[in-house]
C-alpha cells in the first residue's frame, strides 16, 4: 500500500481512470453463464473475470459478505479479494459486511476484515454508538464506512426520525464528521436513491467522501446523486453498481458486457460531476 | 424441532432446567488451557467440553460469529451447532452476528444462518429498518432477535436519541411488539447494564422475550436485571453469559469451572424471578 490513507488510493485510482466507480462483487450463481454455473471455483472464476473486464474503469471493488456467506465461499472471497491486490495493485477493496458490536467483539472483525480477508476498508453500522467504531478506527491506513442514510425503502423507518428537528442520519453523519473521522479515515454510505438527503448530508460533513449504493437494480438516478453528492472539486463519491454490471449478460458474453456496463456508467457520472 | 416457534423452545428448556442462563460461545484460543491451545479444531474441542459441561443449566447457546470469522473458523462454528442439536436436542441455538443488510442480502444471510449453520436463531441490526428485517422474520420457527438497547458505553450515542418524548431504543421496542412480532418469532436484544431501561422497555412490549448481555465482565447486574425485566410468569429474559462462563477457569479444570460457574448463575437469577 503506498499511500497512507484509504481514500487517497482510492482518489489516486478515480483520477487514473477517470471513474467514481465502485464494482460490487455480488455473485449469484445461479446467474452466471451455463459454462461457469457448476464449475469448480464457480464463484471466484466469474468475480476473476469480471475484475479484469471492468478494472480499468473502477476505482475500486467491493465485494458483498452475505453472497459468500450463504454459499460457504470464504475461501473464494478471500481469493477473490487476493487477485485484485495482485493483478490490480492500484485498485482498494471495501469488504461490505456491516458489521456492528461490542468493543472486544469488534477487534475480531476488525482482524477478520484486514487481516484475515486483507480488505483496504470495511463497512460498519453505527447503531451500537462510539465504542464499536473505536477498533476499526485505529487501522490508519483503512477506511472505516459507516451506514448513513441507506438506499433501501425501510431507510425512512429509523434513519428518518426527528431528534430536535434534525434527522438521525444527519446526527450520525455529524458524529462521524466532526469525532470519528479524526484520522482521516472515515466515509458515509449515502443511498442514491434521496438525493435531497446526499445533498443535505454533503452540506454538513464538508469533503467526507461518501459510498453510494442504490443506483441501477434500486432505481437511484445518477444525475441527481452525483449533482447532489459531489465535492467542489468533483470527486466525494464512490458510486456502487453490483447487479447493473455483474448481469448485463447473463450469457457467455457477461465479463463483455460488464465492462461496457462499467463504461457507460463511467461516462454518464463524469457528465455530471 | 418439535415446537413451531423458537422461543416455545427456548422456555421447554428453561422450565426443564429451571435456567434462564444463554451459555456464550466466544472461544478465545489464548485463553485455552495448555492442552487445547494448539490442539487441531481446539475451538471445537473447548467448545464441546463446555457445552456438555454447561447444558444441564443453560436452556440455550450463543456463539458470537466474529470468534469464528476472525479465525477463519467456520467450520468449527458449524460442527459446534450441529453438536449442540445432535446431542443437547432441546437446547436452541443463537447465532450472534448482528446481520443487517437490504432485503435481497437479507436472504442470503438468512440462507446462511438458518440452512447453512442450521441455526435457531439469529440476532439482527435494525438501523437499516422494515425491509430489511422481514426476510428473516418469513421463518416462523425461527427467532429473530433485534438489537434494541445494547450493553456497552456508546449505546448511549444514538439508541439514547429523543424522539418526540420518546428514546430511539424505545420506538423500536414498540415498532417491534407492534409489527414485527406478528408471527410471535421476535426477541429484543436489552442489555443487563441498564436496569431502568430494562423496565422500561418491558412495561411497553407484553410478554416479548429479551436476550441480556452484559452480565459479569461487562458489569451488569444479576439481581437488578432480573427484577427489572422478568414477565408476570418469572420467563421473559433469556441471560447470556460467556466470559464469566467459558473462562471461569483458565487451567484444565475449565470445563467444571464452567459447569459451577452456570450453577451459580442459574440459581442467582432464579432467587430473583
Amino acid at each position: 500500500m503506498t499511500d497512507a490513507r484509504f481514500i487517497a488510493r482510492v482518489y489516486a485510482a478515480a483520477d487514473r481512470h477517470q471513474s467514481l466507480v465502485c464494482v460490487g462483487l455480488d455473485p449469484e450463481p445461479e446467474k452466471f453463464p451455463a459454462s461457469l454455473r457448476n464449475a469448480p471455483r464457480a464463484i471466484f472464476e466469474f468475480n476473476r473475470r469480471i475484475i479484469d473486464a471492468t478494472a480499468d474503469y473502477a476505482c475500486c471493488f467491493k465485494p458483498q459478505f452475505a453472497h459468500y456467506a450463504a454459499l460457504s465461499a470464504e475461501d473464494q472471497l478471500l481469493d477473490t479479494i487476493r487477485y485484485i491486490h495482485e493483478q490490480h495493485p492500484g485498485l482498494p477493496v471495501i469488504l461490505d459486511s456491516k458489521r456492528g458490536d461490542i468493543g472486544n467483539t469488534a477487534e475480531k472483525y476488525a482482524q477478520e476484515s484486514f487481516v484475515r480477508y486483507g480488505a483496504d476498508a470495511v463497512t460498519v453500522n453505527p447503531y451500537m454508538g462510539g465504542d464499536t467504531v473505536t477498533p476499526y478506527l485505529k487501522w490508519a491506513d483503512r477506511g472505516v464506512v459507516i451506514l448513513c442514510r441507506t438506499s433501501n425503502p425501510g431507510a425512512r423507518d429509523f434513519q428518518d426520525l426527528q431528534v430536535d428537528g434534525k434527522r438521525l442520519y444527519r446526527i450520525v453523519a455529524e458524529r462521524v464528521a466532526q469525532a470519528w473521522n479524526a484520522g482521516g479515515n472515515c466515509l458515509l454510505v449515502v443511498g442514491a436513491t434521496y438525493p435531497q438527503e446526499l445533498a443535505e448530508i454533503r452540506a454538513v460533513v464538508g469533503d467526507l467522501p461518501f459510498l453510494v449504493p442504490g443506483i441501477g437494480a434500486q432505481g437511484g438516478d445518477v444525475e441527481a446523486a452525483v449533482k447532489a453528492g459531489r465535492t467542489a472539486d468533483g470527486r466525494g463519491l464512490l458510486i456502487n453498481s453490483s447487479r447493473g454490471i455483474l448481469y448485463a449478460s447473463q450469457g457467455e458474453d457477461f465479463a463483455e458486457a460488464a465492462r461496457a456496463a462499467a463504461l457507460a456508467l463511467r461516462d454518464q457520472i463524469n457528465r455530471y460531476r
